[in-house]
């Protein structure tokens, strides 16, 4: 298993303090040794900084911990081992180009029976189950859509479609991105808080680390942090049911069906 | 223009040495202030640092630079910019996924009406005629080759082809990789070294900086380093030829015509 960790802000804002207590996690106050990776974005542009170490213990990590790069859509994740070896390429998060646009996905759980679906264009580098499901689910998206769809509302639904899809093989726990828009699927174990005007303080579960938002934070800033389990002791993470899926953008849930594009 | 740094090794070798040298040139001893960025392979996985940032004067840049990252193959690039600003979806290196393979791709020059010729699957992200260029080029491959040749003489014919083509268009100084085989190909400005026993010692040109290889390397090392232009003093830099193309594997030059795969 594996923990994730994501934001969604209206504001390129920073990501250190939960990235933080998600580090501990990877070796020190939770089992997940077998790697670890962040993927910031910065308008159409992404970088991640993955490493196979424990992330508790990674020097890249400790630079990504004290540097405070701005973004409004970060995927990060710990990674402890079950299907593919511990190596560089079978690190999530995994990404893509499709449309001209930066793809990434993370993922927590075990999909059986995913390597026998057909890949056609994406091809998995390594060798997870997670990583060949998302070629898959960029197979489906590219083969009904070589151009993106106009319709946001029949390109959401897809998304959903593959998503309830490949969750019928097992445990699938996933953040997903093009730059726009962050997925956020809850097959066992998602919460999420948003933070905002009026903002209080916060505690770090994993760490002795408190952030007064009040102090850092703008009073029109937005921030989503959805999480595999809440990562502040003093703050309301919403539980996210089974089979559902939550649609960030600019920090606030999204609704398809209500918005035109 | 800008300024290209590539390293083929025959083990895992780390490349602080030439990337001082280089990153000295991104806003200190050269005029490449518009960002950097370098691509280890490690095994099958790779990963990139950029920064839209001076190389010069970038915190992850220093931790690079400090990180002993051990690779067996290196791209890494300063920028000044010309065509797409400054942002880090136009920072090389480029990469992308094609036949499972991570392929990375890095530029120096410019390439006239490389935007008219039209892309099919592979779309670039950012505005620079470079990534263009790299889309079109694994656009051609996947077309003629779904799948991986088997002829290793066909596929570096291939690669040829494609370089000498897109020269027509301009300067195209470049290196890329497939993760297995390093590609540089000159059409101004391109130098390489070969390091091997017995190793002497190098100092840098742009910091006062020296490395004795007879004490960091082992008797079998063998490693060679590209770059726009000499990075060290006192070795014999080999000059490429205009239209001429390398390629490196293990360290050593690939003649694909000699071997089998």
């Amino acid at each position: 298993m594996c923990e994730l960790l994501g934001m969604s802000a209206n504001v390129p804002t920073d990501i250190c303090f939960s990235f933080t207590g998600l580090l501990r996690r990877g070796g020190l106050t939770g089992p997940h040794k077998d790697g670890w990776g962040i993927t910031f974005y910065e308008g159409k542009g992404n970088r991640t900084f993955r490493d196979p170490q424990p992330g508790a213990h990674s020097q890249i990590a400790e630079m990504v911990r004290n540097y405070p790069i701005k973004s409004k859509i970060v995927i990060s994740h710990v990674r402890r081992a079950n299907i593919g070896k511990i190596a560089l390429e079978n690190t999530h998060p995994f990404s893509r180009e499709l449309w001209g646009q930066n793809w990434t996905l993370a993922h927590n759980g075990q999909l059986k029976g995913i390597k026998k679906r057909k890949l056609n264009f994406f091809r998995p580098v390594g060798t997870t189950d997670s990583e060949h499901a998302f070629c898959w689910m960029l197979d489906q998206v590219y083969d009904r859509f070589p151009q993106e769809p106009r319709s946001l509302k029949v390109f959401m639904a897809l998304i959903e479609e593959l998503f309830l899809d490949l969750a019928t093989l097992g445990t699938f726990n996933v953040l997903m991105t093009n730059g726009e828009y962050l997925f956020a699927y809850c097959s066992t174990n998602l919460v999420w808080v948003t933070r905002k005007a009026p903002f209080g303080k916060a505690h770090l579960i994993d760490a002795d680390l408190q952030v007064d938002f009040s102090k850092e934070a703008a009073p029109n800033d937005i921030v989503s942090i959805i999480a595999t389990r809440p990562l502040t002791s003093d703050e309301s993470w919403n539980v996210m049911f089974k089979g559902e899926l939550k649609i960030f953008k600019d920090g606030l849930i999204f609704n398809s069906k209500k918005k035109g594009r």
